[in-house]
C-alpha cells in the first residue's frame, strides 16, 4: 500500500477593528484584523488541520483548545511548529502543501513569498513545496462583505519507509 | 504513471426542527436535524462524492437520485456501502480519507471516534485511515447562523496493480 | 521522496442577467451568466488554480491578471491551455482531477460529459482522469440564493522522473 496520505483543512475567522491581521505567519497591514483566541491566523490554522488530518491525529481543537490560557493570543507559528513535531513523532514528512486564502481586502500578493518562506522553514521543506494562492469572493457572502476571512489547505505527506 | 487517484466532496444540508441529526453514520442528539431526501448525513455524502470523484464514477446524484423513492429517508451508511461496492468493482482500495464538518452546534468531538469506526468498517480500512475533524464557522454565514451544516472530504485511493 | 504533488482550487463568480454561463468550457443555457473579467468560467478557473498550486507556480491572478486587456472576455479554455503549457515546461503531467460545481440552477448533469471531454483534451489525459460533480447548496447562502456560483477542484500531478 502507498505510504502517502492526504489531508485538508478549512478555517474561518471574523474580521474586526482593533485586531492585527496575521496571515501565513506574516503581519499584514490592514484596517481590520482576525478575531480569535490565538492570533487567529486562518491560513496557518487550515494548514495545521490539514497536516493533523492527513496523519489522523485529531484536529487543531484537540491539540490546542481555545479554552486553554496556554494558547491565549499565541503566535500560530508555534502551533504549526508543534503540529510538525507531532508529525515527526509519527515519522511523517511533508511532500507539498497548496492553500487558498479567501478575503476581499487587502491585496495579499506582496506578502506571499514571505509566507511561503516562514511556513517552509517550520515544516523543514523547500519553499517550492509550499504554495499559497489568494482570491476574493467577488463580493459574495461573508467574505465578500468583509465580515470574515477563510482559508483552505490541502497537504500530501509521506510515512518514512526506513523507520517502519 | 501513478496508480493513485484523489477525490474531493462538499455537501450542504439545511438544519430544521423535527429531523434527526445524522453525522458520519452516527445519530447526534440536537434540537435540530438535517433536511434531505435521505437521512441527510452531510459527512457521509461528502465522502461518497469524494470516493466517486476519485474513481471518476459520477456523483451521489447520479447513483442515488433524490427523486427516487428507493432512497427516501435511506440510511446514508447504505449509500456509502454501495459506493464502496462500486469502487471494488473498479478494483480500487481506499488509502485514507480526511474530512471536516462545519457546524456551529452541538459539539461533535465526543462522537468522532464512533464515526471513524463506522466509516472504516464500511470502507474496509483501519480506523486510522479515516480522519474526521470539526470546526464552527465562528458565527459567519449560514453555518454560523445555524441555518445549515457543511462537510468537506478529501480521499486518496489506489488502483490495485495485481489485477490490471 | 514521492514525485507526486497535490493542488486545490476554489473560485467564485457572481451570477447576473445579460451574461453567458460558461462552465467547464461549455456554454450552458440559463437566464443568468457569470460576471467576470474573462468569460468567468468558475470551474476552469478552479482547475487552473489547482494545477498552478500543485506545481507551486503562483495562481491564476499572477499569470492572467484581471487588470490586463489581454484577458478581457477571454475564453478560459485558453487560460487552461496556457496553464498546461506552464506545467509542461516544469515537466509535470496530470494524474487526475476531481471537481465540484456548486450552483442552485440550472441542472448541469447533461453537460458534464462534454466538460470532461473538453478539459481532458486540453490537459492531454484520458476522459476518465477528469471528474466533474455538481451539487446545489440546498438553498443556503449566496449559492442557494442564486447570487453566485462556486467551484472546487483537487488535482494530483506527477513530476516526470526521466527528465530530472
Amino acid at each position: 500500500m502507498s505510504n502517502l496520505r492526504i489531508g485538508q483543512g478549512v478555517d474561518f475567522h471574523r474580521l474586526v477593528e482593533g485586531r492585527d491581521l496575521w496571515l501565513g505567519g506574516v503581519l499584514v497591514p490592514h484596517t481590520k484584523g482576525a478575531l480569535g483566541h490565538s492570533d487567529a491566523d486562518v491560513l496557518l490554522h487550515a494548514i495545521c488541520d490539514a497536516l493533523l488530518g492527513a496523519a489522523c491525529l485529531g484536529d487543531i481543537g484537540t491539540h490546542f483548545p481555545d479554552t486553554s490560557q496556554e494558547f491565549k493570543n499565541i503566535d500560530s507559528k508555534i502551533l504549526l511548529q508543534r503540529t510538525m513535531e507531532l508529525l515527526e513523532q509519527h515519522v511523517y514528512t511533508v511532500i507539498n502543501i497548496d492553500c487558498m486564502l479567501c478575503l476581499q481586502a487587502p491585496k495579499i500578493k506582496p506578502y506571499i513569498p514571505l509566507m511561503q518562506e516562514v511556513i517552509a522553514h517550520i515544516l523543514k521543506v523547500e519553499k517550492d513545496a509550499i504554495s499559497v494562492k489568494a482570491t476574493t469572493a467577488e463580493g459574495l457572502g461573508f467574505v465578500g462583505r468583509e465580515e470574515g476571512v477563510m482559508a483552505y489547505a490541502t497537504v500530501l505527506i509521506e510515512k518514512n519507509k526506513l523507520l517502519f
